[in-house]
């Protein structure tokens, strides 16, 4: 019977590519890149909390590191290296190997070593670390927006709210949308390339976790500035599917977290630098409104033309 | 009523020194100090498994990060930034407020800057990721032992192990040594300054958390070597009292951890710099055994000279 110890670097000890000593040791030692600062962002996910009890450990693995590289791609920075903090309540061969599977898979996409790591017995508990590199200076925050800059998101948002609605039985997706739902929901990409490609571009950036608007709300507060919303800008058809509440969509779409696109503000004249992008990334990028001076607050303008404040159309809690 | 988010903003938004960007945005921004190597650890501390529910907050909140750069002071390393995931039941602010202040006096006495961190719901858990720099290659590693090295061990271990029998009530320590066991318990002092005053003496280093003989072990087998550990060396003096049993001691010494003491390695020569650095560190050094050639194993020579394997003393669990 291997140890749990044997079970834990067995599944977790993988060649590294840019580490000078991972693992084994009282700490790993890393060298940075010279002329770069260090991007360093840790999330913590719980059972219960953050994902389901008897959520498949490959998504679970997948998912644990994506979200924390989502994080260094809205900074514009490059992924690097990472660390695993574990809480296990038992020591399970199969569940760490499929949970090792997924984690990897998105390290090797995203050129990231796993440096170190911990595992004790717990309620299950993941914590990880990841490590960025931006050259000096050139980190995209939350601060930069400017009042007349166009308001950016990549991509579907909406599809990880939707999919998960449909595997808490609130709704039923159609094949169509359904496949595309889940795996916003359980393997999210973070936009690495794009965020890159954007960090010359874009005035202030985030990745959306908690919901558009509520994330917009925070760059916003930093940057000291408000924000028109179209509605009619919104890319809700790529959400579409026959017999689908139209609330329900505007609703995933403006308060649905866990797509792990990016929101970004860029000035006007960025708009063709930016629309020659997608292509290339094959990511789409709408634009969905305009930052405005700060006295004016976060409103969204209907189709009749109208502004409203978000707390009128039930986005309070997210705000 | 504030937040929780506001709750957590106000206990662990201090000033940092060395960090560009600290919170409040998807990542913080550090700058490297060229020509080092960047020194990483993380350790997660679990409610239940490492310490008792109702453990003093304030002790809670020094032991989170002590026990973390004590990994970095292992190394040889200085440290410079922390980043904590912190996983609550409740948010309370009287608790939080208590656990920071015990957190950021650890950070304060060494240099530590929290460049960051993520808050959630879930069952008490804490995890801490630490960041030192060394010079490029002169981090003190496990695997620098050589056969004729010393083996020396820093301050009184076993007071961490008496002060936990103590708190359990398998044992009463007297007044005389009930404090320095509680505070070896609850406020380990992370051996930084001796590490650094080390990394150029020592040929292979660590932190004892899991027990002396365990944690040699490891040593002993990235070095590839082996080792005797005089037991008429041990420093079992500074551990005794009145009605002491003496297998108690020497187990609490042996094989208790939690001490953060650092167990390391150096050639002969290297003694008198040793003692020299004694007196200025307030920190005494006791030299406990002697490195030899692999084949022979780990074994500790008794007060009439006899060799012992640990295991046929009862010290199986710790291998």
């Amino acid at each position: 019977m291997p140890s749990e110890f044997d079970l834990i670097r067995r599944h977790f000890t993988r060649p590294t590519r840019h580490t000078d000593l991972a693992g084994g040791d009282d700490a790993a030692l890393l060298s940075p890149t010279a002329g770069q600062q260090l991007v360093v962002s840790t999330d913590m996910l719980v059972e219960g909390t953050h994902f389901f009890p008897g959520t498949d450990a490959t998504d679970l693995g997948w998912k644990t590191l994506a979200v924390n590289v989502s994080d260094l791609a809205a900074m514009g920075a490059q992924p690097r290296w990472a660390v695993l903090a574990l809480a296990l309540p038992a020591a399970d061969d199969t569940w760490l190997g499929a949970f090792a599977d997924g984690f990897f898979a998105c390290a090797d996409a995203h050129g990231v070593d796993l440096a170190g790591g911990d595992t004790t017995r717990g309620p299950l508990t993941l914590t990880v670390t990841v490590f960025g590199e931006v050259p000096n200076g050139r980190a995209v925050t939350r601060a930069g927006a400017r009042p007349g800059d166009d308001i950016w998101i990549s991509g579907m948002p909406g599809r990880a709210a939707l999919g998960l609605a449909h595997v808490r039985g609130d709704l039923t997706l159609p094949d169509t949308q359904r496949p595309a739902c889940l795996a916003a929901l359980h393997r999210p990409i973070p936009r690495v390339a794009a965020g890159l490609a954007l960090r010359d571009i874009a005035s202030a950036m985030l990745d959306v976790s908690d919901g558009l608007l509520g994330d917009l709300s925070h760059i916003l507060a930093q940057s000291r500035v408000a924000a028109v919303i179209d509605e009619a800008a919104l890319p809700l058809a790529a959400l579409d599917y026959p017999g689908a509440n139209a609330d329900t969509l505007r609703r995933a779409l403006l308060s649905g977290g866990d797509d792990y696109e990016l929101l970004f503000c860029a000035p006007a004249a960025a708009r063709p630098r930016i629309a020659a992008l997608a292509p290339s990334l094959a990511l789409p990028f709408t634009r969905i409104g305009r930052v405005v001076a700060p006295a004016e607050g976060l409103r969204l303008r209907d189709a009749a033309g109208q502004l409203n404040p978000p707390g009128t159309l039930g986005y309070d809690h997210f705000l």
